[in-house]
Order: structure tokens, then C-alpha cells, then sequence
């Protein structure tokens, strides 16, 4: 038997140790960075929100002009079969999309591609350690770069292009700080690697709507602080503004709500997780275990 | 014996089939594009300007700080080796130092990942056929995206980021052009998928300064140009100012000057390739085979 304890994968057809699966060096899925992709969780033996991410996975496909023969069902079957083999009860589940490699000889037309499926899990991934989330974390404005322009890379189809996020956090280690956020070239906020950014004035909670990807998460988030009461509003939100949140938190599928105790050299709600930010985190992992958004997985 | 004509791979010392070349789906090259590269041209059994090459993927790995545990000689050692191996006398020959895996479990810290080096070769590739290269190429500006711009990803370390160019190469075919051309947010030339841009106007040769990379053939063409008794001129260059060029021309290690006989709706020389660029092109070919300028491979 193999051990798929530490991530299993599924590339065509195949279920594989994580440590044996890879992609060609030739693939533009590799040498254009030519991917979509999109990431669910497994929590407690079930897909969280699975439909979603779909949903956004095939909408991602189709704006980036793949086809990778395969439906949503055949996707999820793929998915499903790969969790059940690994064992992992909680997980971090990516479904990709590749351009692939070129079929014809001397051709730098995308369209001759032979585009291909696969997908790999691991177990559950937290962006921010959980005890520091707890804590509340800190995020430095990355200074040398702006955020990728949307009329250069489209955040919504989810992709790999974060070289500015790497650079973003190689300044954020260095300051000390915990993870990175992104100005856009206007001055606004826009995402960090892997979060959504939401601040709260009063009981208004702002999001970025521009510039950003649509996380699955962020929606969960809105949809939760809808039904406690707080109005939410998707709109621009300069750098400026979120200085005078009251509480500033991270949305994100590897770990839910992270609360931000610091930004920059600005403390937020004494250095402390914002009392509503540790609220909507609660309620975050309560509905993780809502029956109406899971996917049981069937182990063998 | 193992077939290497189609190309081959240095990976971790051995030399593989290009085919079984690959990299994990989890390393950071992969999942956050966080990789540089060069490509160098073979031709007659001789590298081109390799030591240019190897200065720029040095300097590119510096910047975006990787340590790939190598030097320059066994850079040049291991390609040379690879080549050797193929029997390829006229090669593209990719260098590419990766981000590699992250080897603290749960870390998101670039710190932590372990980068590594590794090397391929296919025949020479030509960005443009060169049947058609020598009747003039077909040129799209891109309308749907603006080149990322470089306080995003710094295009002078050479990268995976080709989002945008993909993007414009779409439109491209489809409008029937056989390769786009990106403009800035400012509405300046800046490059395209592979190669370098010149305008020619009377006695002087403009090309982009800023937000593109700092081409090797591009330099080549500007030693040829000034050996000429052309002036070069770095510099900003409006799409309005490209419109009223006597001559454009592209230029990649992927086939040297490539004229250019149409620009969107506009046609150039008579939708033909300009006698300047002719020249320049017959001379590059010619400077391909200068020994100065070569470092020929020891073939087993």
C-alpha cells in the first residue's frame, strides 16, 4: 500500500503520492504560468461549499479558454475518489486546469494546446498558524510593488501569477510581519497571498470589489455578517480609510477568519483580535459544519 | 540508447528525455510562477553569447533572491553536458532556477522553500516561421490587457508571468495576426511574447527602455545598428509614434530580426520587410557564426 498520508493526486486517471506527481517543464501550464485553478476545503470528512467552487472553477476554464473534456460531475468524482484514497479528514484540495503543451511542432499559438486536468491535496492548510490567528496577525503594505492590474491579469480566474505577492512577502519577513497586502496602483487595498481584506467601521463591514478575486470564503464572510446585522458594502477602500477601521480581519479557504491585530506600525483594537472579527471566526467554523454546504466525501 | 533529438533535460545531474522532464505541482516555481529563466541560442554547434546569457540569469536570480547552489561554470557545464548529450547542433536551451518546494511543513515564508536549477534543450525554436519572418510578420496590439507593469513583476528578470502576452495572443489569432504586441497604462510599446521592438525613423533606431527585458538579441541588433552608422535611441515609444516608423522590426534569440510588414490595420514598407531590417537580419545570421561570439559544445 502506498502512504498518501502526507497528500495523494490525480493526474489522468491516476491516484499518486504527492511527492511523485508533476507536470512537464514544457507544459504552459508551467512556462506561461498558463493555470486556473481553484482550492476547496475538506473539514471533517466533507467539501465545504464544494458547488461554489466549482462553480467559479468552470467559469475560471471558460475565461481563460481552456477545455479540459471533463464536466463538473467527472471533476468532483476526481476530486472525491483522490480525498478518499489520501485518508485525510481535513484538507486542502486544488483542482487545476493547464494549458498544456504545445501539440504542433514550431506552433506559439495557445490554441494548439493540449489542455489537461489534474488535481492534489494536502492536508488542511491555515495561511496564518492558528494560534497567531488567534492572536490577531500582523500584515505589512508591501512598499516596492502594486498589485498585478486587472486589465493585465484577471484576479477572478483564480491563477499563479503572484510575483508580486512573493515579493510583497519577502518585504513582509524581513519587517517581521506575519503576511503581505496589496495597494492597487491607485492606492486602494486590494488582496493579500491567498486573502480576501475586510474592515469594519461601526457596524459597516468594506470589502474590496475591484481588482480581486471573488473568494468563496469572502462570500461566506458576507453572508454571515449579513445575518448578524452588519450592512457590507463591495467598493473601492483606500489605503487611508482602512487605517481608521475599527477592526481590519482575513477572509481565506485555509483557515476562515483572520483577525489582524496589526498593520504596518498601526495597532488595531489594542494589539488584540477585533471583538466582531473573533465573532464571525466562530461562526466561520460553526458553518463549516453545516450540513446544507457539505459534500460528504465516501472514504473506502 | 536513449532517443534525445526531441530534446533533453538536466535535472538534479542526470539528463533526461525531454518527455519525462518535470517539475512537483506543489513547488513554488509552479504554484506561484516563481521562477527566472534564460534561454540561449546553440547554433552550429556553439553557444551564442553565452556569457551575456549567463550574466543576465545570474543577475535575474540575484534579483528575485534565489540560491540555486551553483555557479556560472557549472552552469555552463551542465548545459554544455545536455546539449552534448542531445546531438542537437541548433538548439533553444532553457536555464531555470525555481523557488522549489516549501520544506517547513505549513509555512508560507519564500525563506523556507528550497530552490533549485534545472536545464533543457529542443531544437531551435523561431518565434516566427521563418518563411514568414522573411516576407514580413503580423503584428496585433493587444486591446483587451496592458503589459503588467513593472512596479508589479519586474520584467528585466526574465519570467513565467505571460498572462497578459497569452491574453493578446488570443486576440491575435483570432483576428488572423500571427503575434501581439502589449502597450503600457501610459499607451507605450513595451515588448512581445518572446521578443524585443524597434521603429525605425530616417538614420534612427528607437526601442523601449523601460518595462521591457533587457534582450540579449536586442543588444546584438543595437551593436549592429551603431556598427552601421545607425543612431540607437532607448527610450519611450508611443503606439502614435510607432504608426509613423518607416520600419518595425522584432527581435528574439528565437530567430534574431524578424520584419514586420503589418501593425493592426497598417502596413509597413508595402507590406513587405524594410531594407534596414533585411540587413540587420542578414547580419545577426552572420554574427551567429563569429567566433568571438561563441562557445562551442564538445560533442561526445
Amino acid at each position: 500500500m502506498t502512504d498518501l498520508s502526507h497528500g495523494a493526486a490525480w493526474i489522468g486517471g491516476r491516484i499518486l503520492p504527492i511527492s511523485e506527481a508533476s507536470i512537464g517543464v514544457t507544459d504552459w501550464g508551467l512556462t506561461h504560468s498558463d493555470i486556473t485553478y481553484d482550492v476547496a476545503p475538506v473539514w471533517g470528512g466533507a467539501f465545504f461549499r464544494l458547488h461554489d467552487y466549482l462553480d467559479r472553477f468552470f467559469a475560471s476554464i471558460q475565461a481563460v479558454r481552456m477545455n479540459i473534456l471533463m464536466d463538473r460531475f467527472e471533476v468532483h468524482a476526481a476530486l472525491e475518489e483522490m480525498v478518499a484514497a489520501s485518508g485525510l479528514q481535513d484538507a486542502y484540495v486544488a483542482m487545476v486546469a493547464a494549458r498544456g503543451p504545445n501539440t504542433v511542432p514550431g506552433s506559439r499559438d495557445p490554441r494548439d494546446c493540449s489542455n489537461h486536468f489534474y488535481a492534489w491535496c494536502v492536508p488542511y492548510v491555515h495561511i496564518v498558524k492558528p494560534e497567531q490567528a488567534e492572536k490577531g496577525t500582523s500584515v505589512w503594505i508591501a512598499k516596492s510593488v502594486r498589485r498585478i492590474p486587472r486589465d493585465s491579469v484577471d484576479p477572478r480566474a483564480k491563477n499563479y501569477h503572484w510575483g508580486d505577492f512573493t515579493s510583497g512577502l519577502f518585504e513582509a519577513k524581513e519587517q517581521g510581519f506575519e503576511t503581505t497586502m496589496l495597494l492597487d496602483h491607485q492606492g486602494n487595498v486590494t488582496e493579500g497571498p491567498g486573502f480576501n481584506v475586510f474592515a469594519l467601521f461601526g457596524e459597516v463591514l468594506v470589502t474590496p470589489e475591484h481588482g480581486v478575486l471573488q473568494g468563496i470564503t469572502r462570500q461566506t464572510v458576507m453572508e454571515i455578517a449579513r445575518a448578524r446585522g452588519l450592512r457590507v458594502e463591495e467598493r473601492a477602500l483606500p489605503l487611508e480609510e482602512l487605517q481608521q477601521a475599527d477592526e481590519v480581519f482575513l477572509s481565506s479557504s485555509g483557515g476562515g477568519v483572520i483577525p489582524v491585530a496589526r498593520i504596518d506600525d498601526q495597532s488595531f483594537s489594542n494589539r488584540a483580535p477585533g471583538p466582531v472579527a473573533l465573532a464571525l471566526r466562530s461562526t466561520y467554523f460553526e458553518w463549516l459544519e453545516e450540513p446544507r454546504l457539505r459534500s460528504p466525501i465516501r472514504y473506502g
